[in-house]
C-alpha cells in the first residue's frame, strides 16, 4: 500500500485565498459521506514576509518561512503539498528540494486543463503580480503550447491590481473585485479571449462582486485543487474502505 | 515571551463545518494585513469513525484517530486547540489528558457568550445530536445559570435532524438547511425565546437557506472562534511586530 494519502496545504498567503482552496478541495470531490472526503493538513500561518515585496527588492526573502512550513506538513504525514499563492511559487525549486512529500505545481496544472478544454484558446489575459509575470512561468508554458499571453502594463498593475489585492488580503474583497474587474475588462478589451486569474486574491475578489468576466476566466488555485482532488479519488478508489 | 501563538484545529467533523469556522476566525480578527491574521494548523481529516454512531453504540469509538490528530497538531507546535465539532467533545477529557496544548470547550465559550448578552435569555432551544443531547453539557452549563434548555424530542431529532444534518455532509446543504429550519421553528413554537445551533453543519445549512431563525440563534462554532481569536489579538498586542 501506499503512503496514506494527505494533502499538505502551504497557505496563509493570504488566509481567504487558502479557505477558498480548501473550499475548491470539497467542491472537487464526489463524496456521500465526511469519511469521502479528501484529508488534508493546513498550514494557515500568514505570518510569512510580503512576497511581492521581497521579489520587488523591498522586504526580506519569505523562504525560511515557507521552508519552516514545509517542515512542519512533512512531519504531519503530507504525502502531497500544494501552495495555493502563485507568488510564492518563485521559491518552488527551494522548496520542491527540501521536502520529502511532492509538491504540485500550480502552473502544470492550468497548463494541463486549457490543453483538455474542447477549443484550446489562442491568447489569454494573465493577471498576476509582478513577481509572477517577471518569472515567466505561466508565459513559459503557454507559449510551448502555441498560447500567447496578454499582460497587463505596469500602469495597470500600480492602478487597478496592486490597491485591489491588499483590499482583499485587509477584508474589503467587494472593493478589491471592482478594481480587479477593471484590470480584467482592460485585458478583455485587448485582445485577450481567455483570462487566468493568477494571484489567488482575484478569484475571491471577483465572485464577491459577481463579475461577468468570471465566464471567460480560468482560476488556477481551482485548477491546482481538482489536480489534487483527482489523486486522492485514484487513492480512494484504490485503497480506501470507508468507515 | 510565551511560546508562539498557533491555533490547532481538530477538524474534519465535518470538512464543510471545518471551513466554516476557519471563515469565523477571518471574520473575527480584525486586521490590516496578512501578517496580522490568526496562524493556524488545522488537522482536516475526516476519516474519523462516526462519532453520532459511537456514541449510539453503532460503531467504532473515534478516539483512536482524535487522538491522532491531537499528537500531530501539538507537534506542529500548536499552542492552543480548538474543536469546531460539537459531538466530538463527548471524548473532550481524554483529549485534553493528551495534549500539552491546552483545548478550549466549546461550552464554555458559549455559555460565557450568553452571560454577556445585554438581556439574558430565560429559555434557549438546544439544536444538537443525540450524542451531544445525551452528554448534558450545554444543558448543565445553562442550568447553572438559571438558563432554561428546551430539547427536541426523539422524533423530531429522527424526522428532521438527522436526515438535515447528514445531507450537509455529502454537500446537499440547501436540502439539509430546509429540514434543520423546520426543527428550529417547531422549538421556537414550543417557547424557545432564543436557540443553540449546537451541531456545527447547522449553521451552515441555515444560511444557506438564509433562514430567519438565524436572527434568534446562537452559533457555538462561531462563540468558539471568537473565543479563539480574542487569546491571538491578546498575543498579538502584547508580542508581534508584524513583518
Amino acid at each position: 500500500m501506499a503512503k496514506p494519502f494527505l494533502l499538505g496545504v502551504l497557505g496563509g498567503m493570504g488566509p481567504l485565498a487558502t479557505l477558498d482552496f480548501q473550499h475548491q478541495l470539497l467542491v472537487a470531490t464526489p463524496a456521500q459521506s465526511d469519511q469521502q472526503q479528501l484529508p488534508s493538513v493546513v498550514w494557515n500561518v500568514p505570518q510569512v514576509a510580503d512576497r511581492q515585496k521581497a521579489l520587488a527588492g523591498l522586504g526580506p526573502s519569505p523562504l525560511p518561512q515557507l521552508l519552516h512550513g514545509i517542515e512542519k506538513l512533512n512531519q504531519a504525514g503530507a504525502s502531497h503539498i500544494a501552495i495555493p499563492c502563485n507568488t510564492a511559487h518563485h521559491w518552488f525549486e527551494a522548496l520542491s528540494r527540501a521536502s520529502a512529500a511532492p509538491l504540485l505545481h500550480i502552473v502544470d496544472a492550468t497548463v494541463e486543463h486549457l490543453l483538455s478544454l474542447p477549443k484550446k484558446p489562442q491568447r489569454v489575459g494573465l493577471i498576476a503580480t509582478q513577481g509572477t509575470l517577471d518569472a515567466g512561468w505561466y508565459q513559459r508554458g503557454l507559449a510551448a503550447q502555441g498560447i500567447d499571453v496578454l499582460q497587463p502594463s505596469t500602469e495597470e498593475l500600480q492602478q487597478w491590481f496592486v490597491p485591489g489585492c491588499y483590499a482583499v488580503k485587509r477584508g474589503a474583497v467587494s472593493e478589491g473585485g471592482e478594481r480587479l474587474a477593471l484590470l480584467a475588462e482592460a485585458l478583455l478589451a485587448r485582445g485577450a479571449e481567455q483570462l487566468l486569474l493568477a494571484c489567488t486574491e482575484v478569484p475571491v475578489a471577483l465572485r464577491a462582486v459577481n463579475s461577468p468576466v468570471l465566464d471567460l476566466s480560468h482560476d488556477p488555485a481551482q485548477l491546482l485543487a481538482q489536480r489534487c482532488a483527482h489523486y486522492w479519488l485514484e487513492y480512494r478508489d484504490s485503497y480506501f474502505t470507508h468507515t
